[in-house]
């Protein structure tokens, strides 16, 4: 039995994406199932290095995982030849620096999004990159999503006959944390901490319309500041002063308009947190999370517009769930594999720091398009 | 017991909005429940005469009725002067010449939308009506949809604290006509017929938004003709040549975003045709043409960000249906009958021709922002 | 890392509410959880000293938890230094002594309601914790529970607009013990060993009513003793003197009615063991001891009384349940953290001996309403 | 065939109550199934005259069912020998003068309650009936619904064993008027037109109690006016004067406590507009309109107190749904059959004026009680 071992130092695990999603359910759940297996006889394994700055928080999550290594000293890991990988989760802000320093050191770089606060330092670190020859890839897990997997699926199998127009709804409403506490941390409704949900989300609409509807060449986007004054974990007001909610309209190369309302201020009357409906003249699909429901033209009531009456039609009842015929692994996990594999086989991986600074640049020109009132053309990178 | 008789020359009532909703479901309806009561001794009777271009079809409408009169004489009829109102349900293009006339005749006149084909003419009409000191008005029915009423109420009441954002969705799949017949004429598909629908709706919008949720004070529109093909009554194919979709937001003075959808190329998987999400700090609501579902902050739920499980939270059931505690006419009837209200007391009526150019304004405002790629504000007319 | 032990001498932890409530889920709880935390590196850690009356039944309950300490010799503990909390949940009769003893001996004093059979007693033990400067608590436990929880969320955030009126339904059968065990105590039923619903009671619904809806300014009281012979845990038949159950009604000094039915001898035919409806201008609710139901104004229903046909309004429907946003501890568990803060960091703590008295205030003056047969303010302590 | 045609002055019956219950659903339904019948050869047959002050309404209602007599003379009327029973359903200040007249013009009386404002009157009405030897007779209806008639069945047949208590919850929401129509009149809010529900509903619970549960021997009650703004049904605000809710506690000659809680101003989660639950040793029963739901003793739950966990008991699913092994008529026009009965056929009938008397003693003890805060017993009349 042949293993490659993998050391990955993990900045920022200690927060709540990272805790969940990266260590535990991705890395920590690959060495559980014994490693990526390349074949039989061969697998990956990957070795963590918890780093961080809150020596005390680190110690509790290493202790609580069966003691993994950790330390807060970046320099330090960086000389440390055990670890060729560094993987950044920290906040927005502190990405750009020690993703730099990463590089320098030589290390293979893997990426939580937004790689960086403005699409030009994005470019810089794929530049650096690139010089350095080393390997690079940002987290662009919605991809591997079910619900959007079984869309990717009908897109595949031409369920829809041609692709006209995409619906994006996602959102909820998280609380202001004056009478409840707040669902979301507060640095994300003040611009200075790297907050606002065009940063946030749009970064993740250009991955997902890139890859399944067309590059985007447009955008359109107005963003709002609904809600102006929050209480944060401490329970002090303050004043918000960032987006909250952006409606934007995305024209893709293949003639597709894609309509996104993102947004904190929203209750959710629909199938899930996120949902994505796609029309085609031959039928429609609705797809959450997880779950995707379809309506093929043959199903498709023809609705008469009558307001005397109760609507006779039950428009959900036209709908069917798609089945779960394979079985989905966790989206964050199903990329590190990738990357991993990327790593140790030199198999391709197209999730590179370019697509990443790709999606900051969506929100730059999502900024520009709601400062400026006007429709941004988006240039190449 | 005192009966006002009101003569109403109803031009355009062979079209399937003019014969359902006005004639039969207003006009009729009204004298069949022995007119518009005043008081315990005193009623107003509307008395139509049916105007159109179609000899036979007017026949087989008048007989269908008791024998109603009719006409396809426009110019006799205006001599009449048995008849002082003039209403027209025509397709656009030919309204504006005709209610020209009819008010130079000294007709008062009531109007279906779009008023006109742009917002000049539709100011003119306004501006003749008034000179001419004669009374006017224009369907704006969906104010009266029982959906909306409870909308209103919610608003009236305060439910909603302070109102952040409105969502509309209108639409349904129009079919193409190559299979199966299309339920809409095919007119509204090309450009020189006044197709559209962006012309068609926005001047609904103008006034749901004004009335509901502020004045709009800017537009920001993208247009899409998603099919071009099509098939005709007849069963030819035909080019079509103008919006079949339309992305629309409004800014109102009110600080409320307005976001609307209004498609013929999507399917339906929502509450109704027409769905008005309003979403508020102390609530939201969905309401669709008469229905509307609620939930107060106190029964919002607080979801976790967590696409490894299927959601926990049915987002459907945290949602209450609004009783209807008072039963809701037919929104034109209601509309008609505040019009013969106006007509004989004087009663003050502000759904006037007026505010019908506004609706056609917000339309050419569309239009010229989808063209022009930018927002676009709206000035008073 | 900075451990503040605090030894609590728990007298009367054999009984059931002592052993499950205070020893299991509140004290072994904070203790399994690695004590109350402050900050990272600081903490409280209770060290419990069992005492009891039966030697026999303290040692199992001892032992069943890891081999705590534990006494029968009262004047022993008060004496050691090591423990400087003491902590009540005897019956009722035997507390008064038993707490001024140990204010006596200098230690901080927490206990079970009722504080006394008479409020003149609690008073005494009020003054004399205050003249020892010794610091005192009381369990108001229901204040903590989900369900009231969720009622103060509702009137903190303005749910009910004005609130006017409040129906409090406590109670079930307690089977007489003839035919199959009861599953209350006998003491419970006879006046010289503290039995009696109204004494039990109103001790809640004072803090309850106090902090929810305004002071209780007045009350009207009758009592009632239903049953009049019960079985003995021996299943000896004996006479019940005592109330089983109280109709009360309490006007705060907010105007608002708050009548409450107490009763060990009704059947449940509703949501909880225990049920607050609150009824304001805006909405209502219906809290149990951890659901909440509401409806608020725009959802209520306008019914017409028609009693030849069954009612066609499902009156349940129209209430919605409030979701867990948030996740609740144990009532007792809340309290005793609270109180522990109180001791080691002088964070203020409300619930103290003056506001147990007010308990037993409630209850005389009650039983002075029933026995004279009118309403009764209630002075000031 | 023999037929007793018994001629009825109708006065009041262009109200609600009077048109629905007294005129179409009794008098009406009697006349169409043939009349009362007595043997196969013999029938009553009721003729009714309908009187008023508004003669178009009246005039109006007469046609609505096939041409009735009517008249706005009182005075006439009771000259007029073809009617020998006067029936009132006015509102209650007009009531008391016009039996009056009716009884000192010699005819049979029958009324609706309260039968006067005050228990003098009422009783003066009395006496003069007796005196004048006219039969006489109050509507009790409540005793005819199923819901009662099943909780009658019950005591009857002994199923509660010994009855503890009962609870009466009577009350919804009556809207202010301000953003949708009230759905009861605004004389009902008016002290100088006889509004108040204590008036109103404790003439009710007077016969419901005395006749299921033993005779009302004191009374506490405590009104109150919640809601002290509505709109009238010209849309006007008005000050409301006099109590919209009551709470009242009834002791009975049996022993058995009854606390009524009646409120307009209460949003309803049970399982009816009324409901009475009746506790006792054997068994428990919640009384709806029409239904009832039982539990006997040995389908008696036996709940643990732990609020640390959802409740695990479904406390309605251990109630049974009495079935409806009767047809049940219109409560109304049970009562109207038996009074024709006593009429003719001299059949007793013991809900008579001064029954109609005792109702309104309850009322006045009632206001009595509140404002001199204490119990009142209740004189026998």
């Amino acid at each position: 039995m042949k293993t490659h071992a993998v050391g990955i130092i993990m900045n920022g695990v200690t927060g709540r994406m990272g805790t969940n999603q990266h260590l535990v359910r991705s890395i920590l759940a690959i060495r559980k199932q014994g490693g990526v297996r390349i074949t039989d006889g061969e697998t990956i394994m990957p070795e963590p290095l918890l780093l961080g700055r809150n020596a005390s928080k680190l110690a509790k999550l290493a202790e609580a995982h069966g003691g993994l290594p950790y330390t807060t000293d970046l320099d330090a890991a960086l000389k440390d030849s055990a670890y060729n990988v560094y993987f950044d989760a920290q906040s927005t802000l502190r990405r750009y620096e020690d993703v730099k320093k990463a590089i320098a050191a030589g290390k293979h770089v893997y990426c939580e999004k937004p790689i960086a606060a403005t699409s030009a330092e994005g470019m810089d670190l794929y530049k650096r990159a690139e010089a350095a020859k080393v390997k690079h890839g940002v987290v662009q897990d919605k991809l591997w999503l079910p619900g959007l997997l079984k869309l990717k699926y009908l897109i595949d199998t031409g369920f829809f006959g041609e692709i006209l127009s995409v619906r994006g709804e996602f959102g909820y409403w998280v609380f202001t944390g004056e009478h409840q506490p707040a669902q979301r941390p507060s640095w994300n409704y003040r611009k200075k901490d790297g907050g606002g949900i065009i940063l946030d989300m749009f970064c993740h609409w250009r991955y997902v319309v890139d890859n399944l509807f067309g590059n985007v060449k447009s955008v359109s986007s107005l963003g709002a500041t609904h809600i102006k004054r929050r209480w944060d974990e401490a329970g002090q007001a303050y004043d918000c002063d960032t987006d909250d909610s952006a409606y934007g309209t995305f024209l893709t190369d293949r003639g597709i308009v894609c309509h996104f309302n993102s947004s904190w201020c929203v209750r959710v009357r629909r199938d899930d947190l996120l949902t994505l409906q796609v029309d085609g003249t031959k039928g429609s699909a609705v797809a959450g999370l997880r779950q995707c429901w379809i309506q093929p033209e043959a199903a498709t009531p023809k609705p008469v517009w009558n307001p005397d009456i109760d609507n006779p039609i039950d428009f959900k009842a036209g709908w069917e769930l798609m089945p779960a015929n394979v079985a989905y692994e966790n989206a964050f996990k199903v990329e590190w594999e990738l990357f991993l594999r990327h790593l140790v086989l030199d198999e391709p991986f197209r999730w590179d720091l370019r697509e990443a600074a790709k999606g900051v640049q969506l929100a730059e020109l999502g900024m520009q398009s709601w400062k400026e009132r006007r429709w941004i053309d988006v240039p190449e990178l």
